[in-house]
């Protein structure tokens, strides 16, 4: 039997980032991850092994930083528990002081007829599916794509790079639906449709047809829509088996229940990532979002605090910060979006601005930059803000978080001390997030 | 005789900013923007007139925002004021409530032997001049460039693009030698080499020699360096003559004396921008250092707070956070640099990481990016970051600018949500922030 301080359960980077908090903090413990993957993959990196990359390899996540952090890598299975003893599918056993849960998502199967056809095929994140899923694409001509989400519209992306003719069909109103605003889904369906994509939205796929294999879909006006592959991304769901089998209190649809010092209701066992539960850190109310931004933060709270509690900040909840490229534009949204607001019934007032990310915008590189920022008219603070524009908007979004996550006000924001260069970003006068929340400013200073 | 609630004088982008700012807040002011420049120029922009922008004309600062914000133009000068009427060069007589003074700032000229010889240039604001400057700069074969701070460095820059030997020399041990720690300074005179530059640094030019013109320099060694056209990029002065005539009280080498509200020492005059004096936002001591991130900062401070203190929000002192690209690196600096912390007797810690820009690396485009960060060991406080990559480094520095400005913790860092995407940033688990601030952690946590 081997023993360790501290297992971590799960080879995503939920997991690798709870290993390198736990070693940072405790440099003493023994410390082991145990995975089921050989090799694992980059999950935000999939979608590019289609085209960008020139390989599936190129898109491993390397163990180096476990090796130099001391952590052992144990590619195997816990099957079972005994108190702090694990079982592994080897017949191995393992011993814990404290456990970390990080065990992930897996793909939603939407229940439609014909799901099961040959070439329906899903985002997994195992390499060998991956190798199948790549050639498979590659070989086909026409691709429907079910889900446009931003997995889904980066997937398409891709293949319209390779060459594909490309269907998206969501079955909500419009392009990243749960995550953006309708002007920034439509500006991407418009991008999109300028590649040759074909969008459908508020659509729904009723039936997957095809004799031996896929021939296409039917959607729900009972139009048949031709295509030789499916891709359906239709979200993940939190993978709770080992949770259950621990015997861990948990929720079916939203994951392993914790604490705000991700604590499962085991003393002993924490749960970081898509495995994990979420809260909306306005509401406090359960969501299905997953983003890597929330598992990393989890994962370095949890890392810290496996023994007591050193680092004195509780989870906040999923902000919801990530950002995308699709159609060759970037995208990116932290905190509450307009239709949040909305339904949540907060009395809000939206500020808006456009400019170039260069100044002077003639500069080679300039791209148009769109910023649509939410404040509470009531407290003056910064609830969420959407970007569209050039690369610079990856971290535009992350200047956001950190606003919305020290409840930053409108006045606060306006009299930051900015730095901006010709080259790098959009001109001093008319730096976006400023200009925005002045926008904001000035609506509910004279339009109220 | 004209009259105007708010006259602003000078119309670079701090004048500009307190126009607009003014307008947001006082929606029923008359507000009039007299400057000398009948055609002003983006201050940043200049260097790229060289080579990356096709004219001159590309660089105009665009009168469109002050129109837009019916601020009235007036191409003149103010000569002389009596009481709240200011006279003009042209005879006119304008008078004000409140007047914003953003006279900004004038080339320093060192006192060099042979300085008045033709074919000596500065980085000089005047669009006439500017176009004699190109004129010249794309004419001369060999160029020498005294000074290698960001300027002088970006007018290099240019100028080896545009096919020029060129030459620096800077008088302190480093390239950027007030702005970033020496690894910075030293990694980018790397990169100038790379591109044919000749750089000496710890060297003072005695003397510029040439018969009708320039001719070449004598540094303090004795030794002659040939070149047919010097730049002299030694830094800038406040201009203060205006605010002498109206009798303000001023500091010679720091500029007009102000308040935390931007108040001179005449109720209803108030100063921003260049010409103002700075205080450096850690210390509150004197400084020299002008960046368009503060004069904006003041500039929308002073706008809203003209007729009453509605923004309650003093002015902290200069933060100094900028950004800049030499030779295909982009470089940024927010806060307190180590030197900085040295000099003042600080006890601080140093959090460094090195990783790409995109994830996985192998991705194109992906650059090395490297930060570095400075926090008090007693209070933990974040108190400076620089940072080197891609262009990406542009917006980084703003992500520092906000924690720095909301005294942000490690540990409050370290927690954060922070988005990420595999073509616009770096790898969720190396996120450069988040990883030099556990760099730091780990050093005071185990090493002290």
């Amino acid at each position: 039997m081997k023993k360790y301080n501290i297992v971590i359960v799960g080879g995503g980077p939920a997991g690798v980032t709870a290993a390198i908090s736990s070693r940072n903090t405790y440099p003493d413990k023994t410390i082991a991850l145990i995975r089921r993957e050989k090799i694992p993959m980059i999950p935000c990196g999939i979608p590019y092994i289609l085209h960008s990359l020139n390989s599936i390899d190129e898109n491993i996540l390397p163990d180096a930083p476990l090796h130099n952090k001391k952590v052992d890598i144990l590619v195997d299975e816990v099957v079972a528990r005994n108190d702090h003893i694990l079982e592994l599918a080897s017949g191995e056993k393992v011993e814990y002081e404290k456990l970390v849960l990080a065990t992930g998502s897996q793909v939603f199967v939407p229940p439609i007829k014909g799901i099961d056809l040959e070439g329906v095929f899903y985002v997994k994140k195992s390499k060998e599916y991956l190798e199948t899923f790549k050639e498979k694409t590659l070989q086909a001509k026409k691709i429907i794509i079910i889900g446009g989400g931003f997995i889904g519209l980066e997937v398409a992306d891709e293949l319209l790079k390779a060459g594909k003719q490309v269907v998206i069909i969501e079955r909500l109103g419009q392009l990243l639906p749960l995550a953006m605003d309708s002007e920034f889904g439509d500006f991407v369906a418009e991008k999109l449709r300028g590649l040759n994509a074909e969008i459908l939205t508020g659509v729904t796929v009723k039936e997957i047809i095809g004799q031996q294999k896929v021939e296409g879909v039917i959607i729900d006006d009972g139009r048949k829509i031709d295509g030789d592959l499916v891709v359906v991304s239709a979200g993940y769901r939190p993978n709770i088996e080992l949770a259950k089998k621990l015997g861990l209190e948990y929720n079916e649809r939203f994951g392993i229940l914790i604490d705000e010092y991700l604590r499962t209701s085991e003393k002993d066992i924490f749960a970081v990532g898509d495995c994990a539960a979420k809260r909306n850190c306005f509401t406090g109310e359960f969501t299905q979002i997953m983003l890597a931004s929330t598992a990393m933060a989890e994962g370095r709270l949890a890392g810290s605090n496996l023994y007591d509690i050193k680092v004195i900040r509780k989870f906040m909840g999923i902000l919801g910060s990530f950002s995308t490229k699709i159609a060759g534009v970037a995208l990116g949204v932290s905190g509450m979006t307009e239709r949040d607001a909305k339904a949540l019934g907060i009395d809000y007032v939206v500020g808006t601005t456009e400019t170039f990310d260069r100044h002077p915008g003639k500069l080679p590189g300039a791209s148009k930059i769109y910023v649509k920022l939410i404040f509470s008219r009531y407290s003056h603070t910064i609830l969420g803000g959407q970007v569209r524009g050039g690369n610079s908007v990856g971290e535009i979004v992350n200047i956001l978080s950190v606003m919305i996550q020290k409840q930053m006000t409108d006045m606060e924001i306006d009299t930051l001390q900015i730095g901006t260069h010709p080259l790098l970003t959009a001109s001093p006068i008319a730096y976006p997030i400023i200009n925005a929340t002045a926008d904001a400013i000035v609506k509910w200073l004279h339009l109220k």
